[in-house]
């Protein structure tokens, strides 16, 4: 059950680090949208290690397959299949730890759970799990596009202690696009840069915080109580690996507020009759509803979990030992966490988008 | 579909501020449990308003009462539905505003995804629609408690700027009732007292954090990717009225931290061949799965929405106008917030304790 | 879990024989539709038991009460709660059996599911289980007439072996209930009810069949595979007490036939390129979708399992004993299953209509 | 939403007739179990096509790969999932009806629903789709095996008016893959063979009835009241293609019957303490609930809608047409569909057990 979500627009993935290929099936997709598989690609290809020296080295080529669920170039309705098959990963690379738990992994907590685990590599707790959602959400985003005017941009805010300066209501893809750190901020990207070396020289990791805006929302997205469009967007992020904090427009910083500075003061909109609000600590969600104004958020990614420091651990007997991790890995997350967050919430807007259709039977949001 | 949560012990709510009632039906509840209808009538009255002078003055009974799933004092398996009466609330405290959105409420964005809403009280946005969840998170408790030595602590951590020092590991209940603020900090609890009094001489609210801890947690709850562990509480979280952030273990601090800082090192636990980590800066989730050890996290509440100061608005036509709430209402949610917080933290355990007995029809998960 | 059953209008019934009482929950139902709480009270009053000498004469008032859901008149998109209590039952009626297990009715196998069972009446096992759906049933009537043209009517069609003739084009609700079998077919009718009188004048039960028609469905109904319309119609039906068998269209008749006999022709309808066929074998249903033909069904429900003769069974602890039962039962169900079929067919057509708006954003599916 | 089924042993189903290939995600499979891959080929070997002169002459390898969620020849866990690739059909066979409604398929309703079709076979609505389906049901299997002495054996029972002879009670697999009609009364399979071979050589097809049973299975498994065993058992099987009735035990024929016939008396079991009942018209259910009795039912199948006669239909502007079909297709599906019927019980009871280990934690239903 738990590698389903949504609703309407309902994904399951599939696949581990080992074994034929990840995937995932999309049920429930409008029909009749014309698919762009290289726009599915093209995000796959954003996630993909081995983009910039930041990442690690591995070279994967993670070209998608489409199996099923489309004719002639449009989807029908039916379910939406795309594999991506590993290449042959050499499971020596994780002999020597086999017995061993590694910090801050999921090792022995899948131990706990299923009674076994893959030690050739991390199974399903690998960042591989990720391109299934990847390529649903690109699949997401452009049932959004057909359906509404919604534009979704991620980048990276904040390295360890180096925070970016980004305006949400302009920055775009290009921009964040334009380091390899993925932080739109110039100044903050070379400073994050050197950050990030400076650990990996030091067989270190760090992490940081990615933010998010999507603009274009139709207000009225979001299905109270438990599926309030800040709980799909909060449960949806602490789906991904690392992730360990989410905030919802002004989330934390907020508390330090009073109300009268908090609250939002509704304004008339730019056509007759229409409404926005003067500020946006909300981000665009009151009520767990959208109002229309740009929806913000934040994801907190911790320092990644694989050093290249000798580190205390037990073994699967629980005697004392300790870890050497060889390989190559990511000292930091963050600039390949960016296609990940935008995908999640292309994945949630989008199957609330479906329930909103649902309920209201709305002609505004057919095919344009 | 909004109003129901939970795979397995799946809860459904239902009722608004005005109207005959509120309450919950649970689906899913393991036969046989002897029901203590005292200890869900206790957590509501913990909820209730009017419990200090710090909260809403507004008294209401709040009585709970069973309506079916029990029969001769234990759980049958069938749904058990409770239901709390609305007493008759004033319409006339809401009529003035009856026209006007008011500012960071859901008034806007209710209607705007419903075409219709109850200008007699916040309806379905309310916070009495938290009873239902309240009296169910009692009976999950239950559960838990039958089934395993799991203990749930929340409390008051942040008011605005005041910070308490709290221990999670030895943080028990009666401390945290022990001051009206729900802080178990006797000085930061003093504090913060005089924080919230003064913001509502000036008609004022303010924000902060509630943190939680489970502790006795078996390892293994959590079901990956999309239900891991940190997903459902999140999403759990920040499903409650005006939570706006969310924090698994380290959370945002974290992120200012190195792997080699951050990372939790394995050791022998306290029996031959068990496990636990030096640290527990994962807060209890690795992967998405519970480790064993506490399970920790905090939520971020901004400052109630309702003042007695004017605020701009505009009316249900779009014109600019100036909102002057009257009568009771909390300067400051976190105190009332505290029972809420353990309450889902209780259905989400309660959820994956019995998904994970599906699936490993575990023999220690049976009751005692 | 088992007590919800819809996607998108989802309901979840509670409520046992004894206790304080029983209702539903609906979930998804759209917003702004003007509610008939009195057109809800008539389909409980068609269920309900004394209101012939050919049913038990039982007197239940049996009247609704709305909790929730509802503003001025109207849904407002909120959890719809209905509650109908308990008339105070006498339990020395059961005493005399409470450690026996009738046979053919399900205190084996709740006690064997669920480690207990309440002997007071037939828990969650009884007739009055169904109240709730039938309630929920009415409410997704008046979503399908606001939505569309559908029509449904539900007949008893067999008695033992009597058949009725009756021509599903044309039958309507009139005749359905012009006579206390719920038999439109008046010699038939006749003929049923001396069958049935018979029946209890031996102290023994009678079985039959019920038929069901949708009149008006548009066609595109129905999600392949496994909640392909007639899945969902099939699961719903055997979901009633006492049904035994359920057929679609021709059913197990259609068996019979060569498929050159069996198959429907397609014919130019009545308006300029619109299509239905000349039979109906396919009872309105190809590939598990409506065509816009009649939907036609048929629900076969076995003898009442309370007779008054003196019965072998068991008692608690398997030893043989002799059950002797008392009291008022149907000695046959089917003019009660009647509306019981109906609102299971409306609420599957209205979660199926719901869900077609989800897929395709039908302006054509909005209210009028 | 459509092609997922199961609350925990969750299956999603994907591929057409046309396109890379077909398979399914098993999402909830416990872990630990030693996966027999043979057995799961040799399950889709038994519904192949080209077994036999019976059944269509076309060849298909269907091999199935295993994509996912095993480890050294153990399930993880996690998500499984298995691909059948197509092999290249020529949609020239086709191409001649690409504008035709074929009458009784799922042509016209398809579009009806989506706006759009694959003319290259039938699509979703393809006997292919049920590949997916036999796969899963193969290792539902095996979970059953490893948990309970559950033994499955479905046959063809009837074909038009030609009935077997068969003993629930002792029916085995080796007797029916005996014959090609998978009929294990030598003397009607002869007849059976003789009327189908009729069929075929007069361009038409002919239906027919499906039994099974379920042997070995614990008292206790449905969830009353949506989740009745027999409604979910009703909703599998009225979701395979052709599909047009269902009985649970006395089905129709019951309702001939008295209650004081139709009655199963309770008698002490083989153990002390233990029961069974005397006669088994109930099917082994009662109440919706498992009693330990062997499951009985039956599965209407209509006769094929594809034929080799003229045939009378509109094109898709609505003008009428005569529809003349080419290729090779089965005359009869019973054969084929007794391992779709087998592979739907067996989903249905895997699911249901692993539901009630989650509502028991059951020691009983542990791996052995």
């Amino acid at each position: 059950m738990g590698s389903s979500t949504g609703q309407i627009f309902c994904i399951t993935t599939f696949g581990e680090s080992h074994g034929g290929g990840l995937g995932v099936v999309i049920d429930g997709c409008p029909p009749g949208l014309p698919l762009d598989l290289e726009a599915v690609q093209a995000e796959l290809d954003r996630r993909r290690p081995g983009q910039s020296d930041l990442t690690s080295a591995r070279k994967e080529a993670d070209r998608v397959e489409l199996l099923s669920g489309i004719f002639e170039g449009r989807t029908l309705g039916s379910p939406i299949a795309m594999l991506v098959r590993n290449t042959d990963a050499d499971p020596r690379a994780y002999a020597s730890f086999k017995d061993l738990y590694r910090p801050s992994h999921a090792d022995y907590s899948t131990e706990a759970r299923y009674g076994l685990r893959t030690w050739m590599g991390g199974g399903r707790a690998s960042a591989r799990e990720t391109l299934g959602r990847v390529a649903a959400g690109a699949v997401a985003r452009q049932v959004l596009t057909s359906l509404t005017d919604i534009e979704i941009v991620a980048w990276v805010d904040r390295v360890a202690d180096l925070s970016a300066q980004v305006d949400a209501e302009t920055v775009n893809r290009a921009a964040v696009d334009a380091h390899p750190t993925r932080c739109p901020d110039p100044a903050a990207a070379a400073a994050m840069d050197a950050c990030i070396r400076a650990a990996r020289k030091d067989g270190d990791s760090v992490g940081g915080v990615v933010r998010a805006v999507a603009r274009g929302v139709p207000a009225g997205l979001g299905d109270p109580v438990f599926d309030k469009l800040e709980a799909d967007l909060a449960g949806a992020m602490l789906s991904l690996p690392a992730a360990k904090g989410f905030e919802s427009g002004s989330g934390y910083a907020g508390t330090f507020m009073r109300g009268s500075a908090h609250n939002d003061p509704f304004i008339p909109g730019p056509t007759p009759g229409s409404v926005r609000t003067a500020t946006n600590h909300s981000g665009g969600i009151q009520g767990g509803i959208s109002n229309g104004m740009p929806i913000t958020l934040s994801v907190a990614f911790k320092p990644v979990a694989t050093l290249f420091q000798p580190q205390q651990t037990v073994d699967v007997k629980g005697q004392p030992a300790i870890l050497r991790a060889k390989g190559r890995h990511d000292p930091c997350v963050l600039p390949r966490a960016v296609p990940l967050v935008e995908a999640m919430m292309a994945l949630v807007l989008c199957d609330h988008l479906l329930r909103l259709r649902a309920l209201r039977g709305d002609a505004a949001l057919t095919h344009r």
